[in-house]
């Protein structure tokens, strides 16, 4: 078996390998101090050093200012869902979302759980979210704007960012997250899980205006209060030490590679080599609108069912695992996050022009 | 700088060489897969055997039939506050707790949070926590007993098991989980954050009794409610994937140590050197009954706060790290959780009389 397969797994995820190198080399003695980072007490002074590093090269790389706290929490986005509603949406307000697939949808399902009132402002559910819908209506009395800034299952991105005026705009932003430029001041919320873009499974990032501190809501459970966290700075419990030190490693490699922008173009030419297969290929197809396809998670099918399940089981025999589509959706995914390496992309790239060709 | 320090740390805290050793080994290319445990997807077949394993280890470890079920959640301890009476205080029933701590008392506070009913059936808080009741008086109606089997800050550790017949008995084991054999099947409900002995921090073990399930209140959040979780085997959303590993190393190390008869055997051994410079000194001092001091934070008193300052001070020189005791109680403290070596407790309590001698 070969030393790395290319992993297009649509999370947890590949991680650059410059990460975990590094994180292989001190996993037993942590820069000469004689532990592990796992093994050390979150009230140290060598911790407290790598979590506000990590929240300080977050800040830094999305040019927030101090009017931003980040927080790195355990539960998944899934509890974000939760929390969103629960601290920021009042007695008397209305949550508004844009539903453009699973994830909007289960955070909708969410609100409307906990007995908050609701108001889709968007969906594109009709067509299977093939598209991103392009204009959005807003209930009365809105408490707060959320959308999904990349769809993971269905395969579409947003490449603009709703205009709400004085409005929060709270985006769960999982699997696109830190993958290009993006004006991140424009939010008053922003969430997403680790395990796509910038670290293992286990922490979520939750970044948030500190004026959104007025608004929320009080008398919640301890562990759900969105204050609780920023009063403590992330540390009022344990927090996932080791996850959040992970996520460190990969945001000083984001910064070591030149930021967003080389980020960006890096992921841009990568999904361009995969992309230009199915748009010069009768055989393959994206059933998603093109100019709302992902960079992050490219869906696409082939002329038949059959024929998809021979495609990931040879890819998978070629060192090319987890193509397979979401099991809500079917057909072949390629995800390809910022630490996917390019000779992974070349080398589907040119497997699925062989596939093709062996099985038109 | 040593290649190891004496990690006297009360959470997260030391782990065993070997784990860490085998962990380091395959984390760049687990067992020759071509990728890293945190980098799999959490439905892959790879990592269902790695949390599988885990799962089965822990049963087995605690002699726990098909009934029990085993969580793996985010959130910490902490969490769990909140989950428990959630889910298992229904409308018109009372929560019972016996109180022998700060964790005890913040678990009392969260069900308040809550409205629900609470009742404190036994409590050592005008001593500050300094024993460990041995009767308790339940409410009418009572929904369960909850109760902390080792206290982290104060230093006392149940030496039985609370007799509930046919209530609910929930524990609290965050601290002392797995330290000893002990009858856990006499539990509906336990759980403990990994980080003091059994992984990293990140994820909680929760250990749930199938009858429970019937008791289970309806209508919650979704990820706060353990059905979730028992239904979808802790994969509702990726769970924290490399935390729920190195807690599977760390039970596969206890299994291979012989279990937990060979473990306490250890404990006792090591925690014994300490409290035995202590019995025979008039310089140190428990402030805790002798009979309920714990095996795994021996907590301890020097005969004035500058004395102990510098205690701790020459003993992290001297490769003994955090020997402070908890910030809301001072003094020192010395956590000697399974993964500490014999050899560290020998260090220290050298140290301990040689201090002694030098600032009588």
């Amino acid at each position: 078996m070969k030393d790395r397969i290319a992993n297009f797994s649509a999370g947890p995820a590949v991680l650059p390998e410059e990460v975990l190198r590094e994180a292989q080399k001190e996993l037993f003695n942590y820069k000469g101090l004689g532990l592990s980072v796992m093994e050390m007490s979150h009230r140290s002074k060598a911790y407290q050093e790598i979590i506000d590093d990590a929240m300080n090269r977050a800040k830094r790389i999305m040019n927030l200012g101090d009017n931003y706290d980040v927080l790195f929490l355990g539960g998944g986005a899934s509890l974000q869902f939760l929390m969103v509603p629960m601290n920021l949406c009042p007695e008397g307000k209305v949550g508004n979302y844009i539903n453009t697939g699973t994830w909007s949808n289960t955070a909708i399902k969410e609100i409307k759980k906990i007995g908050k009132q609701c108001h889709v402002a968007a969906t594109s559910e009709d067509t299977n979210f093939s598209f991103i819908p392009k204009e959005f209506k807003l209930s009365e009395n809105p408490a707060y704007l959320h959308y999904t800034t990349n769809n993971t299952i269905s395969g579409t991105e947003f490449k603009y960012i709703p205009e709400v005026g004085d409005l929060p705009l709270i985006a769960d932003m999982s699997s696109n997250f830190l993958s290009k430029p993006m004006d991140y001041a424009k939010h008053a919320l922003i969430y997403a899980g680790a395990q796509k873009n910038i670290g293992p499974a286990g922490v979520t990032m939750v970044v948030i205006r500190k004026d959104m501190q007025e608004k929320f809501n009080t008398g919640l459970p301890t562990m759900l209060s969105y204050k609780t966290h920023i009063d403590k700075g992330s540390m009022f419990n344990t927090p996932p030490c080791f996850p959040i030190y992970m996520v460190g490693l990969v945001l000083k490699w984001i910064e070591d590679m030149g930021g967003l922008a080389a980020v960006e173009k890096h992921n841009i030419e990568k999904a361009g080599l995969i992309y230009n297969v199915i748009d010069n290929s009768e055989f393959y197809r994206s059933p998603v609108n093109t100019e709302d396809r992902s960079l992050m998670n490219i869906v696409f099918r082939l002329p038949s069912e059959d024929l998809e399940k021979k495609f990931v089981a040879e890819a998978a025999e070629n060192g090319m695992s987890n193509l397979k589509g979401h099991r809500s959706v079917g057909g072949c995914r390629a995800s390809t996050y910022n630490a996917l390496p390019m000779t992974a992309c070349q080398q589907l790239a040119e497997f699925m022009v062989e596939f093709e060709k062996n099985n038109k």
